[in-house]
């Protein structure tokens, strides 16, 4: 993916703001119809950016949370989309959620947008090429003390039996850093880390667009990322996600 | 306190913004230089806002964090203020920290600003004349099933003591309701639940300044505040916070 072509990603991407704001800042819209509103938002960024990538880039197919992802074949390469990470903070006006995309080749992401529309965020990285937040470089915190840190924690909310062994593993967490926080995006979750708002970001089986396209963001800005067993996440399937500054990731590993 | 002396309190707290973020923004400060330098932005938002509301209310003194405030009066009228809430968040540059204000007159709040200036989002509130975001009209969330509430919760992180009670309780709040947020602002998590972002707040043993001023903006919006036993919050002292939307306070109290 050259320069150009990575630029021009990026303004697809931020194209899809209009998508996500209009009805959301203008209506005064009920909590029910906040989440049919949700749902449509998705769809309606999905096909978006699903046709503008796909005149650009035809041979790359799309994989993506709203989307039959069948036949996968980790030898190709791919788009992997979340329309709109923290559909929960979008349905309250949170002001917390982002488009995220992220390109898989040979195994790997090799580029990945996260784009805030409410805060005007873009954070995006491409591999060997740094990672950037609205065009400045963004680097990991060099925070030694792990009392100091903050971590993020990621609660699993759909799967709330993972609930009972994950809260004590937050407990031991909390008892040895600074602070935690709970955001409710994954892919901003990994940005924050990349740019040093915070110290690391755990969260157990994230589907692959909820993790892949901050991946090369997060490790072109210092930061490491692999599965509860400090493996390479696989990027096409689900993985529980630790995500740290390298100086943080034994004692977190001795934690989780 | 007359329209025209809210507005230009109103103008007055968000004059502090340059104090805030002159040099967050533009320079790339360490770890240890920017706890200095926050520390010197509380310190400089504090001198400033005392000076300026000292100079148009001669007769109302200032209780605030950065100070010694000994016999105080209950009678009296206070100005009862937070400079930075959110500390760690500006230091790590995490755009959740806002000025806190609050007018303590007869026993209770009657006016109230809190202001994040990341984000311009400016809350007040007036006994008996409603809760504004940005001069529109607030209120907290109709949601009527627990199993949908996403709930903040507030660690305390400065008196790790209390986490080996708090865990459970917070367990037990996240198995019946959607999901939690943690976001390291007090005053900002009322405000959140004032404009329904999200259905409720608690933390333990907070201090005036994180609570008093966002009260009237909550209550005024439609909310709950009480300590943990269901009483009227002390004002003037340290308490235990539970903020909910009316519908949620009887679970919400049952968990705790």
């Amino acid at each position: 993916m050259n320069k150009e072509n990575q630029a021009r990603i990026i303004e697809l991407v931020k194209q899809a703001k209009p998508l996500i704001l209009q009805e959301m800042v203008h209506e005064k819209v009920t909590e029910k119809g906040a989440a049919d509103y949700v749902t449509n938002v998705d769809v309606a960024v999905q096909n978006y950016l699903k046709e503008a990538l796909g005149k650009e880039f035809p041979d790359i197919a799309l994989i993506a949370e709203e989307k039959e992802n069948l036949g996968l074949n980790s030898r190709k390469s791919y788009w992997i989309l979340d329309p709109i990470d923290g559909t929960t903070n979008l349905i309250r006006d949170y002001h917390l959620s982002a488009v995220s995309l992220g390109l898989y080749e040979n195994g790997e992401i090799t580029f990945g947008v996260v784009y805030n529309p409410f805060t005007e965020e873009l954070f995006y990285g491409a591999k060997g090429e740094g990672a950037y937040l609205n065009g400045t470089p963004i680097h990991v915190s060099d925070q030694q003390e792990f009392k100091d840190a903050v971590v993020s924690f990621g609660s699993s909310p759909y799967e709330k039996n993972r609930a009972k062994e994950l809260f004590p593993v937050f407990y031991n967490i909390f008892m040895n850093c600074a602070d935690f926080r709970r955001t409710g995006s994954a892919a901003l979750d990994l940005c924050y880390v990349a740019c040093g708002r915070q110290h690391a970001y755990l969260e157990q089986n994230l589907k692959p667009w909820d993790y892949s396209g901050a991946t090369v963001i997060l490790r072109e800005a210092g930061g490491t990322i692999t599965d509860w067993e400090n493996k390479e996440p696989p990027y096409l399937e689900n993985s529980d996600i630790l995500a740290c500054v390298p100086q943080f990731r034994d004692i977190l590993q001795r934690l989780i």
